[in-house]
């Protein structure tokens, strides 16, 4: 075999595998019987607020899966908890012997509907799981109809879930948790509002950013995440402004659906993604809505890690994903980014400050003692490591 | 449901599988035992001529594989032959109760297992399978070991086989075809020499640039589509130049791998593929390199395909994959793109005429009739569709 020197530098191993069937477009839900049939016959419907009945597609579902037997576990809330939902859930699924879960709605009801599936195939408490204190060696079978374009997902392994009671949010991964096949018609995301439109097109921008800004880094996640930062950015503010234009609502949701599945990141450094984690304490104590709490921190979190080290990342993606011109000095280019990013939020109407989602400075230092203990942001080699007094700065400069 | 008006420019409906798992990587192969365990005792190894011998893989795969009852297949030529390598396969794996195949090289020799895993499967004649006249319901599971960058079949559910009597070269699909693994080490490309390193990155362009011209297309798309290119344009001088340089190495690999597998696609309006499909006959008639027969076609093509109606494509392509300068005229830009990539095949040493690979104009004529026999150059409806007599004049182009 050939002898190489390893530098941190060069490229990183990877171990990719993304199972997920992907049924893409107008009308594509018409398979549903197809793709469930030979998953068993009880299944669990998992759903949030009146939304899918409002745009008709609850009633199609039925109508679709008239030869199953349905249960249904409705009110799925945002950021979904623990004690709730996850809970009766799981319950539901060993009293009624589920074979597999149908879940009709955005990231929450999908991320919710994975913790399920593991908890109904574990004897154990299903919290063991979510943090990882027991391993998971299996789950049922999940298929996703979305509603809202947003979080991936609907291609990847992973979700999050809630606990009140302890201020807990935690980003819950297991290869077990792929959904089996993604149903995402761009027009069940027709009647989305405004605000929900920017939020998850926040959180998507956002989920590439946190791909983007790692070392080593290549040429072809490089341009992958451009393809997507550029494709959210032209076609959230159409989407909003024109909430029936196809188009807009089909690139957007194709975009999101590849920002979370880890293509974007592969063979770079990786990342502990920062702003997530710091925004997971904002919803965990604040209940505040995900993509808006990304959209309120990204510029702060931009700004108080760029230096001298970090700023060819910082021009690679202004010049790349932002088409900056090259000509600019270096660090032109990065502020011009990060005033970029925060007019793109602006513009899309996603609040630009914590005051402005009702979280004001009394808990902030709080927050940032409990984000840093998570442990892990500010490791060696990270990118850009951040102690608690760094996650404080920026969470007051977002105030 | 909501109604929308569905028209030809929308993004089209998809529906996308990818299964297998890329384990990519330097020393990434200590895993194969692992990955072929759950698949059964009795395995084939193909692999082609002695390349594998001679960078020690070959050695280092017996040793890995020794608690397995190992049959082999070798000399698995260029354009693997059915009524040579494939019939033998099958054979074997039928005559030895083989429970999975392990195959080792290039795309020949992957392409080349894919048709034997069907085979061995399947109670009538192969070639049934391969052109379609039977359904493929099943195959032997495969995993692969990469020795060359170029082809991307470790990613895709499909393979091309040659059948010399009768000039044939047909492209086999079926989503039973995808590897379950493929192990990905750039360091196995390092003894690559530069004509075979050209060739496989001139295939892997070219399977990019199929994609990318159609209609519709989408940004997601057309933003991977155009990392890829750059990729592939950036670093092949530099593995021409340093063959042990690792970063350019991976970065081929990882791009070839992702160039044909579909997710360039989805969304657009697809293809025939009529470069390839033009190629093919040049491989079947002479049993050129599949990437040099490539590398002559694509400027000839290009010029062939360009005029009013697909300029704005070729603006696209210029600016996006290639750089070029938005301000200068359409009809330069698509010029400049032309040129660009013509310059770039001569760079990195393909050959830049038929007459190179020793094919003169004799039966250009009846490969022409024959590709157009083909029957789905001239669809209507497709991007640039292409009747007998633009065949020829692209061949005659490229003499």
């Amino acid at each position: 075999m050939n002898k190489i020197r390893i530098t941190d530098k060069m490229m990183k191993n990877f171990d990719y595998h993304t199972p997920t069937r992907l049924v893409f477009g107008r009308g594509v839900v018409e398979k549903l019987p197809e793709v469930m049939k030979p998953l068993g016959k009880r299944v669990l419907l998992t759903y949030g607020g009146g939304s899918i009945r409002r745009i008709g597609l609850y009633s199609r579902v039925k109508e679709l899966m008239r030869d199953f037997e349905l249960f249904e576990l409705g009110g799925i809330e945002p950021n979904p908890k623990y004690a709730g939902s996850v809970l009766d859930g799981v319950r539901l699924c060993k009293k009624e012997r589920i074979d597999s879960i149908l879940a009709v709605g955005g990231g929450s009801v999908l991320d919710c509907s994975k913790a399920i599936a593991a908890g109904a195939k574990y004897d154990g408490e299903t919290w063991d799981l979510i943090v990882g204190r027991a391993p998971t060696k299996a789950a049922l079978p999940i298929v996703d109809i979305m509603t809202l374009a947003a979080t991936g997902s609907e291609y990847d392994c992973g979700g999050v879930i809630s606990r009140t009671e302890t201020n807990d949010k935690v980003a819950y991964v297991s290869p077990f948790l792929f959904p089996v096949c993604s149903f995402l018609d761009p027009t069940y995301t027709f009647s989305v509002n405004s605000r929900h439109t920017a939020a998850g097109v926040a959180d998507a921008v956002n989920h590439v950013m946190e791909q983007f800004f790692t070392e080593p880094s290549n040429s072809v996640s490089d341009g992958f995440c451009a393809a997507l930062v550029k494709t959210l950015m032209k076609y959230a503010p159409v989407a909003i402004a024109q909430p029936e234009n196809y188009e807009a609502r089909a690139e957007i949701m194709y975009a999101c659906t590849f920002g979370c599945n880890g293509i974007l990141g592969l063979g770079t450094g990786g990342s502990v993604w920062p702003m997530h984690a710091i925004e997971h304490a904002l919803s965990a104590y604040y209940d505040i809505s995900h993509g808006e709490g990304l959209a309120i921190i990204t510029p702060h979190w931009m700004r108080h890690v760029l230096c001298e080290r970090t700023l060819p990342r910082f021009v690679s993606f202004g010049i790349n994903a932002l088409g900056i011109s090259p000509d600019f000095p270096a660090r032109e280019i990065a502020d011009r980014a990060i005033a970029e990013m925060a007019a793109f939020f602006k513009k899309i109407g996603a609040p630009m400050s914590l005051r402005e989602v009702g979280i004001d400075g009394s808990r902030l230092g709080e927050m940032a003692r409990r984000i840093a203990a998570g442990g892990c942001l500010d490791a060696p080699g990270l990118f850009a490591p951040l102690g608690e007094r760094d996650i404080l700065a920026i969470l007051r400069a977002a105030l």
